[in-house]
C-alpha cells in the first residue's frame, strides 16, 4: 500500500518502454517536474517488466521471467478487486501478435461437438446472451514455492492469483443456439489461438484443454475483463472463464471449442497439470488439475517487511472457497496453535470471488506466526498441508503459507 | 466496447505527454512495431488528455476542460466496477501538488469537534480500523446537459459517474478513539488540502464541505480506490468518502474534519450546490446537494452511434439506488408507454454501488425511443423528471435520459 500509482504510471513514460532517453523532450518534462523526489523504490533493481506488459505497474510486480509474472503481496490492496495493472502473467508458449485484437469483433470461433456446429465471430456471439462473474483467477502453480519437495517450474509464492470482473455470453446460451450438445459428450475441450513453434510437435505445445461438461453451467466466453476489452497479455479478444477453475483452465485467445468424448490427448492435458505423487511422472490416469481448494492468505503484515510497530494492527488478507463462497475465516498468530475468528470487509461478489478480511489485533513486542484458515459455505475447511507433487499444483495448505513477524 | 486498452495504454508512450516526438528512439520502436495498424480512434481528434491524467485511457474519455473530463457511454463496460483509467475528473480548484503523494503515510489530519482534538497521520489511521465499500461516485452535475433550461456548468451527459471500491477507516472510529463528538454537534465538515489562489477571499474558493452528522455511520477515511493507493488525481493520499452522497461532498486530499455545530459558510456549501428553483439564487436556505436519488441509463445501444443490426440485441445499462440498494430496473423501447423488466448481472456489491442490468431484445427495423427505470429496495422509483435547477444539479429523470436508436 506504499506504492505510488501516479509514480508508477509515469514512470511508464520515462522507463517502461526500456532504453528510451527523456532528457530533453517536450512534454516529458512537464511530468518529471511534477515527480517527487523519493527514494529509488524497493523494485528498481529488479527485471524490468518485458514490453507487452509495459502498461502494468511495474512497482507492483515481480518479473521471474518474461511469461511469468508475479504480484507482490504488499500490492494487493484491500478493495478485493484486483487492478489489470497489478495482475499475475503466466503464459505458456507465445501469445498471439497484438494485431488480433486490432479489430475484436471480428474474431472468430469454432463451435463443434454441438448439433449445428459453425463458426461465429464475437460480434454475432455479443448478441446472443449477457453475464458477469467476479471470479478468482489463480495460476495452477501458485504457492509452489511453498511445497518442500521444490518442485521445478515458477516459484510462486501468493502472488500467481487475482480477483477479477468477466463480461461475456454464457457458453450455455451459445451451445443452446446451435441446437445443444451431440449425444455422449462428456468434456469442453478448447484452443488457444497461439501460433505453435514451426518443426515440432503439434501436440507437446499446443494450449488445449478439456474440462468436464458440468462447467457449462457457469462458464462464459469474456470479452470484457474488469469492465475494460479483456487486454490482449490476458487473453484478448475472447477468453473462456470457466468459474472455479485453475488458471491453465481458461483458454487465451480462444479459437475453437469443442464438447467432445474424450480429453484432449494435449501434453498439457495429458501429460501436465496432473496432481502426480512425489517420484512418478505426470500421466493421464491421474486426477487433472481442475477445481480450486479453500485458501487463504494474509497480505498484511507481510513477511520480509520489517518489524511492524507494537500496538493496534489491523491484519488482513484475501479468502477463496474455490468454488463455493467463503463463510469465515480464521487467523492464528501462534502458528495454528489458537485462533481467532477475523472480519469480512466490502462486497460479497459471490462463490467464485474471494474476500478480504481483517483480524484487529494489539501486539506487544515479539515473535509470531501468523496464519489464515477459511471455511466454506458448505463447511469445508482450508486443508492444513495440500499433497506435494512432482508439478507442484495446487498448494492450498495454511502451514505451508504461514510466516514469521516481528513486532517491535 | 471497442475500445483497445493495450493500443491505448501504449498511446500514452508516443502522445500522452504531449508534443513527444518518438522516432527513432530505442525501446518506443518495439512498442510502435507491435501497434496494429487501425483507422484513427474516434477521439483522436478530441482535446488530448491533461498532463496529470495522461496515465488515463484517452480513449474512454471527452475531455470538457483540464478540470473536467467525462467518460464516454461506451467506455462503461458491463463489469460494474470502473476501472480508475475510466474514471471521470471533476475539481472545483487546481490540485495540490503531487508531492503530496510522495510519503502517503506522512500525510496529516486534524480531527476537530471532538472530545480529544489532535491531528493523525495517515499511518495512524491506518492501525484504527480497516473498512471497505464499493460506491457511486457521481458528479453533483452529472446528467446537467439534459436540463431544459440549459444551466451553466459543464454539460455532463450520464459520464461524470463510476462505481469504485473504497477501503479505509471508518470515520466513527476515528471519532470514537478521539472520545466521540463534542455535545451538540449536527455536521461533519471537512477541508481539502487545496492551496488558495492568493488574493482572494479564502471562503469563496476552498474547498470545505458539511454533510449532517448522521453519515458518521458508514463514512471511511479512505487511502485505497479500487485496490490501490487512491491516486492523488482523484483525491490521494486521503479522501473523504460519504457513501451515497454526490461527488463534492467527497473531499479530497482531506486535511481537516471537525464535528461543527452548523455547516460551513464557504462558498461551495452556502450559495453553491443548493437546489435553486429555476430563476431564483443559491442560498442557504434551499436543499444541500447530498444525498443521491435513484437514477438508472442505458450505456448500450448508445445514441448517436449509427443504427443497430437488426435481431437480437442485449440492450444494458447501469442502475443505482442512490442510498439503498437497486432492486429492479425496467426499460422501455417506446419512450416510456410500456416496460419490461431486465435482468441484473454481475455481483450485488451493496446498497452503494451500482449494478449493471441486461435486458435481451429481438428488435425488428425501426425507430426506438428507450429509457430506464430503477426501483431500489425501499421501492422507490427512479422518478420520470428532476426539478430543473440553476446550478443543474441532480438530473436523476428517466425521461430526460431517453435517446432515440435506429435498428436496420
Amino acid at each position: 500500500m506504499n506504492n505510488h500509482p501516479d509514480l508508477a504510471r509515469r514512470r511508464l513514460l520515462a522507463t517502461g518502454s526500456g532504453a528510451l532517453a527523456v532528457a530533453g523532450l517536450t512534454g516529458v518534462s512537464r511530468v518529471t517536474a511534477q515527480t517527487p523526489q523519493t527514494a529509488p523504490a524497493a523494485g528498481a533493481s529488479q527485471k524490468p517488466l518485458p514490453p507487452y506488459i509495459a502498461w502494468k505497474d511495474a512497482d507492483a510486480l515481480i518479473v521471474h521471467t518474461p511469461t511469468t509474472v508475479e504480484t507482490k503481496r504488499t500490492a494487493f490492496g484491500t478493495g478485493a478487486i484486483t487492478p489489470a495493472e497489478r495482475l499475475y502473467i503466466r503464459n505458456n508458449i507465445a501469445a498471439p501478435d497484438v494485431s488480433i485484437v486490432a479489430n475484436r469483433d471480428a474474431w472468430q470461433l469454432s463451435v463443434e461437438g454441438v448439433r449445428q456446429p459453425r463458426t461465429l465471430s464475437v460480434a454475432e456471439l455479443k448478441t446472443l446472451g449477457l453475464e458477469t462473474v467476479a471470479m478468482v483467477l489463480q495460476c495452477s502453480g501458485n504457492g509452489r514455492g511453498y511445497f518442500p519437495s521444490k518442485p521445478n517450474g515458477t516459484k510462486w509464492q501468493v502472488g500467481a492469483a487475482g480477483n477479477l470482473i468477466w463480461s461475456g455470453v454464457p457458453l450455455r446460451a451459445v451451445v443452446e443456439s446451435l441446437g445443444g450438445p451431440t449425444a455422449g459428450m462428456r468434456f469442453i475441450t478448447s484452443t488457444g489461438g497461439e501460433a505453435l513453434p514451426a518443426g515440432i510437435d503439434p501436440k507437446t505445445v499446443i494450449v488445449e484443454r478439456s474440462v468436464p461438461i458440468t462447467a457449462l453451467g457457469d462458464a462464459l466466453l469474456a470479452w470484457e475483463m474488469n469492465g475494460e476489452p479483456v487486454p490482449h497479455a490476458h487473453g484478448g479478444p475472447l477468453r473462456l472463464i470457466v468459474p472455479g477453475y485453475s488458471g491453465v483452465n481458461h483458454i487465451k485467445y480462444i479459437k475453437r471449442l469443442a464438447l467432445t468424448h474424450d480429453e484432449t490427448d494435449a501434453a498439457i492435458q495429458a501429460t501436465r497439470y496432473r496432481l502426480a505423487p512425489l517420484g512418478t511422472k505426470e500421466n493421464p490416469s491421474q486426477p487433472a488439475v481442475w477445481e480450486m481448494d479453500p485458501k487463504s492468505w494474509i497480505n498484511y503484515p507481510a513477511p520480509d517487511a520489517g518489524p511492524v510497530k507494537r500496538g493496534w494492527v489491523q491484519i488482513h488478507g484475501v479468502a477463496m472457497g474455490g468454488t463455493q463462497a467463503p463463510r469465515k475465516v480464521d487467523v492464528s498468530l501462534d502458528g495454528g496453535q489458537t485462533w481467532r475468528e477475523a472480519s469480512f470487509i466490502g462486497p460479497n461478489m459471490g462463490r467464485y470471488a474471494w474476500r478480504s478480511f481483517v483480524l484487529q489485533a494489539d501486539l506487544k513486542p515479539g515473535a509470531y506466526m501468523m496464519a489464515s484458515r477459511v471455511t466454506d459455505s458448505q463447511g469445508r475447511v482450508q486443508v492444513e498441508t495440500s499433497m506435494d507433487n512432482t508439478g507442484g499444483y495446487l498448494n492450498s495448505g495454511w502451514r505451508a503459507h504461514a510466516f514469521a513477524v516481528n513486532v517491535a
